[in-house]
């Protein structure tokens, strides 16, 4: 690949989430060379990808340039592609760009959707990890509206206006809740032609309650607000196969659905190359306290695709924004240190909370044994939000945009700019 | 198809650019139902693709939803799909969703890039007619930048970097500026790697002169904004072929580039089923005075792919929004007077001028015997474009971008969110 030969180490990160992006930040001043490798030319901010997928946001608000966000930093270099394999005895990284030479690797490739080997809902489910795939996802609900208009069997039509997001977790919560919103305020004024009371919205959680990272109290909350504006909350169900129109599910129950939206599960984006057991069986990373790949010295993971175990955390921390970013600060700093020969730091996780928003005026929010919800929980996740959102321009848009949904009861962003057909 | 019966007349419009958009709202009152079929579920506004495609504007912000346009227009109804073919003695309209009566057929459809039978150019260069041609563009600028890096073959990286348009009209003259500005302010800071020195932005014109439907003054001062701007503008120049890297022209020069983006010629988007000489030999509608496709008593067509000859216009009006326009409101007008048995009225056609831009402060006006250019028509040029969008928050969005974008000298969507290969 063709990049400046330097003296200073080379540090290379696979992957600008939250972590990466962060980690590539705090090695400005670093005496490195820092490469940055990402299968596109933008950091997703995924905690708003729901909104994509249901109209109220375009795609460009919440995805920003890399190299735009790292205007003048001498330092960093990006490629634009994706790794192939880690050749971990000749600190080499191959991509579809050419092969890559590190003195340090990180790992912070994420996670991905996770059909748990069921290849049937792969093929007929529609996930929502990346700004493609909550594209995909706008046009499918859109396309089946039309679809809906043109068919005079009700059967038809009820399945094409079934929505059930599997998964309780704060994107099913979020996702169940936006379409709610759009079944309440702005598709019955696009279908007049439609009887509204056909569509309806399902979440489906395995376990016994929604949103199982948080507080009893604030669970029961959430599956308030979503029945409130609608939603079916099917607790304790298990998905056990779907064929594109039909969900069976494992109690013997079935659904008619077209649209099958799947938040039940991810998993590790993992490079080939590493020994075995640098891998949990939950396909993240083993690491230790200084995020260091089990039996590496010079490979780092951090974030959702890392799993260091804790007294509080034995399976790894929660795969959240915070963990990512306050481990890439960590590895920024300890890198530093080592090329100064100082003793690294260990990991201390500062855990700022939680939050999920289930609609207007609706979310929870926990944080440092404060527990509040309603007008003041969605107030604060939305400002909190804005806050994290990458780039000043993008906040401003995506301030509007939620101004305009507010006062309107609106969702501007329906179009079908590429019709969607599942393979 | 699933439309209600009405015992009023069914007005059936194809297409809803800005002559099929006029119609549709200016028989709001109109005792007909109103049935509008367009292959996109929302209108573009065309003379901002150029935006979307050099990273100055999300999609979306030109974009508007078409249900949400007519929302409360209770005689109005929209199918999303494609037609087929007229079957005239049937007053019948085949589309991709079903068959459709009509009493009277508007043919609103507009045009599409006309590469004169060109199959290698039509493979290989890019056209702009649409968001995801727009789209795609942006995309392909963006991924030839990151290939040059990848590049250490001088010959290569010069071929990626330049960025031949052809055609001199509106658009090649703002898409030409626009890539001028991208190579000034923008694409340097991104990609410090590269010498943009060896980026070159080519204007390609078969002509004497650029916008050849403005005055001579006007003409020149476009074209010296373009040289100012850092374009070469290759005038009397015809392209003779194009294999995906040479450029070869008729005079027997070649240009090397991975880049022709294709804004020489359109051609009318026609519809099967109606006789030979309802089309004129540059492939528009031949249409009466009142918009009447020939030999046709309840099929009308206007705008860009109508061809009405007048005393000023021999080969029809010029293919321009204020045409469509008041081509619709005429139609509007005619349909509810005939309605009436009342005499309709023939066409007159009110110039409203006509501008480009070609830069920041830089657009060439004439309206009315008055011409001016500079920052005054820039600003002219805004600030008519604004009043001509679609709907509020898209006012506000795209102009917050602009003063964004004049303010930081930026263009902020320079994403690649779906890569584009060429088939």
């Amino acid at each position: 690949m063709n990049i400046p030969q330097q003296k200073v180490p080379r540090v290379v990160i696979v992957g600008c989430g939250f972590g990466g992006l962060q980690l590539a930040k705090s090695l400005k001043n670093a005496p490195v060379q820092v490469v940055l490798i990402d299968k596109n030319n933008y950091h997703t901010f995924q905690p708003l990808l729901y909104q994509v997928a249901t109209a109220g946001l375009e795609a460009d608000s919440i995805a920003y340039p890399i190299r735009k966000i790292f205007k003048g930093q001498t330092n960093f270099h990006f490629r634009w592609g994706e790794v192939q394999q880690i050749v971990a005895d000749k600190n080499l990284l191959r991509t579809t760009v050419g092969d890559l030479p590190y003195d340090y690797l990180i790992i912070a490739t994420g996670t991905t959707t996770n059909y748990f080997g069921n290849t049937a809902i792969e093929q007929h489910a529609m996930p929502m990890k990346s700004v493609t795939e909550a594209l995909n996802l706008r046009s499918m609900i859109l396309q089946n509206f039309e679809q809906a208009l043109l068919s005079d069997n009700i059967k038809e039509q009820e399945a094409l206006m079934t929505f059930a997001v599997v998964g309780g977790g704060p994107t099913g919560v979020e996702l169940a809740g936006a379409l709610c919103e759009l079944k309440k305020h702005v598709l019955p004024n696009d279908y007049p032609e439609l009887d509204f009371r056909k569509m309806r919205v399902l979440l489906i959680e395995s376990g016994p309650e929604v949103l199982q990272a948080m507080s009893a109290p604030n669970q029961q909350k959430a599956r308030t607000y979503l029945e409130e504006l609608g939603c079916e909350v099917w607790l304790n169900t298990k998905v056990a196969g779907y064929d594109g129109s039909i969900v069976n599910f494992q109690d013997g129950k079935s659904l008619h659905t077209k649209n099958l939206l799947w938040a039940a599960g991810i998993k590790g984006v993992t490079i080939p190359g590493l020994n075995a057991d640098a891998l949990n069986n939950r396909g993240r990373y083993v690491i230790d306290e200084y995020c260091r790949v089990k039996r590496y010295e010079n490979i780092y993971a951090l974030g959702d695709v890392a799993a260091m175990s804790s007294e509080k955390f034995p399976n790894g921390h929660p795969q959240v924004a915070p963990v990512a970013i306050q481990m890439a600060e960590l590895v920024a700093r300890n890198i530093q240190k080592l090329l100064k020969q100082q003793t690294p730091d260990k990991f201390e996780y500062f855990d700022k909370g939680a939050m999920a928003t289930v609609g207007r005026n609706r979310a929870v929010v926990e944080a440092f044994n404060i527990r509040f919800g309603g007008f003041a929980g969605w107030f604060v996740w939305m400002a909190l939000h804005l806050m994290l959102l990458v780039g000043f321009r993008n906040k401003i848009v995506v301030f509007i945009n939620w101004l305009w949904n507010y006062i309107n009861y609106d969702r501007n962003i329906r179009l079908i700019i590429r019709p969607y057909q599942k393979a």
